[in-house]
């Protein structure tokens, strides 16, 4: 019997002005997840983590999006699946996609690669919506091409990966919840023209200033005007990191997702790492446990172990 | 007594999802505009063409642009500018901003160039806020700057010249009026969030395609939903000259700036050729005067006569 284990890291959304478009693969945290060949048909699947997650195929985000495969291959297969998640759900940092990403990816490998990634994406999406219960691909793209992607038509699943200079980023995750729907919900569902022209011409700048490699221009256009305003208020500390980390010389930054992970984007690895420090010293007063990372862009996606 | 002449090129502004910020220079049409040294101080200005503008140097776009350029080097020196205008007034492919480009690129030449492109642009500004009373530097930059540019901030003027691989440009303006100022007035205030995140994942397309050299990309991100469904309705045989064009081979287009011209973008000669024979083809039923133009994209903007 066949098996494969796979990294399938943690993903930034929105990055900024790139409100539900962009997104970017991190080369830490990544979940651990072992896929067995089984003789008997079937999908069993064990979490070795504390997150309690449901093991039932058909409420699990992995057996969801495995099974979504499998159908279209018309396979009876049976499969075990190891799931070691470091990524807490619930984080803002891509979570669900990772498990429904690198599933899909493990799963391709083993059976000699009959799909593309597109098509990965579309299996992936069938957890993802099992998940949020909408279709975003903003987390699964970048999990699955690796590095920076733009998700210019969702329906048709118009993925195009934009290269990037060497970025370091830091994240910190402090533990408490914020529901999706929810900070969907709070979101406006009108926003005026004229902010609407400065996040399209910040995009704009964002994405010239990925592939120019102008770290000032990134600097420049990392701005949100449309879901920041609203959703930081719903994370302690929000506006204090975000100066000190832009006074220990950041490039900008913002909320994963939908949080309550902010992130920092920074052209030194040393520039990062004071960041973390800023961020611990906003946050240790506060008394909100924290995790924090200090990591780079993968630019592979799902990594498959050697 | 010195003196220079130059050839100062339309612009297309907007380029369907990029509204208001994204601006490209034209080969053709374009004004010539001849500055003159004079011994006396003082400004005179002749018009060698028939849309008979004012020649008060307070009221022509030239003149205040100019005199907001002497003022700040606190010269009296004197000029006579001949202006003979190809690009008609009220066209949308940047009438006037080709007249307070080409004059203060011009005196900048004549005076041992004294300000840099920014500080030109910001001169050229004060012709514009005359002509449309607002500042808008979406055809003024890709004037003085050359090819396509994104203004991504205008308070600031930061601008930011994009690279565009070899592309052929199809132009019909339809003798109508169209009023900068109710083209703007129709515009909704507020858009939904929904259609603004469809408009910059566009954007983030288009701009993407350009600088990849990605003609597919370009062609599937030339969407505007944003100006166009509202606008269209102002220019008759809109809707027909764009699916006729498509149909030719077109990678997109729409309504230069607030129109009244319509463009078309192609990746060669002859589909641009075939788009103006079947603009023709729209319009000589429809019984409006117009004027087409095939031309390519002027990457030096505003250029010096040898």
């Amino acid at each position: 019997m066949q098996s494969i284990k796979v990294k399938s890291p943690a993903t930034l959304s929105n990055i900024c002005c790139g409100f539900d478009i962009l997104g970017m693969a991190l080369k830490e945290p990544f979940d651990i997840i072992e896929l067995i060949q089984k003789e008997e048909p079937g999908i069993i699947i064990k979490h070795i983590d504390s997150f309690e997650l449901p093991v039932d195929p058909e409420k699990n985000i992995a057996g969801v999006a495995l099974q979504s495969m499998m159908h279209s291959l018309d396979n009876k297969q049976g499969f075990e699946i190891i799931i070691e998640k470091k990524i807490k759900p619930g984080s803002g940092i891509g979570s669900s996609a990772a498990s429904a990403a690198g599933i899909v990816v493990a799963a391709n490998e083993l059976l000699g690669k009959p799909f593309n990634k597109k098509e990965l994406l579309s299996f992936a999406m069938e957890g993802e919506v099992l998940a949020s219960g909408s279709r975003h691909a903003d987390n699964l793209a970048p999990c699955i091409y690796g590095g920076l992607v733009l998700i210019r038509d969702t329906p048709s699943l118009d993925i195009i990966p934009l290269n990037v200079p060497p970025l370091f980023i830091t994240i910190i995750h402090p533990q408490i919840e914020i529901k999706t729907s929810y900070a969907r919900e709070i979101l406006p569902k009108e926003i005026t023209l004229k902010n609407a022209v400065t996040q399209w011409a910040n995009v704009a700048g964002l994405v010239s200033g990925f592939l120019k490699n102008d770290y000032q221009l990134i600097k420049r256009s990392l701005h949100d005007v449309v879901a920041e305003p609203v959703r930081s208020k719903l994370i302690p500390g929000f506006d204090e990191i975000k100066s000190k980390s832009m006074n220990a010389g950041a490039l900008g930054g913002g909320i994963s997702g939908s949080g309550p992970s902010l992130f920092m984007l920074s052209e030194t690895e040393s520039i990062a790492h004071s960041i973390e420090k800023t961020m611990k010293s906003v946050y240790d007063p506060i008394g909100i446990e924290y995790k924090t990372y200090v990591t780079t862009v993968q630019n592979k996606g799902v990594e498959i172990f050697n």
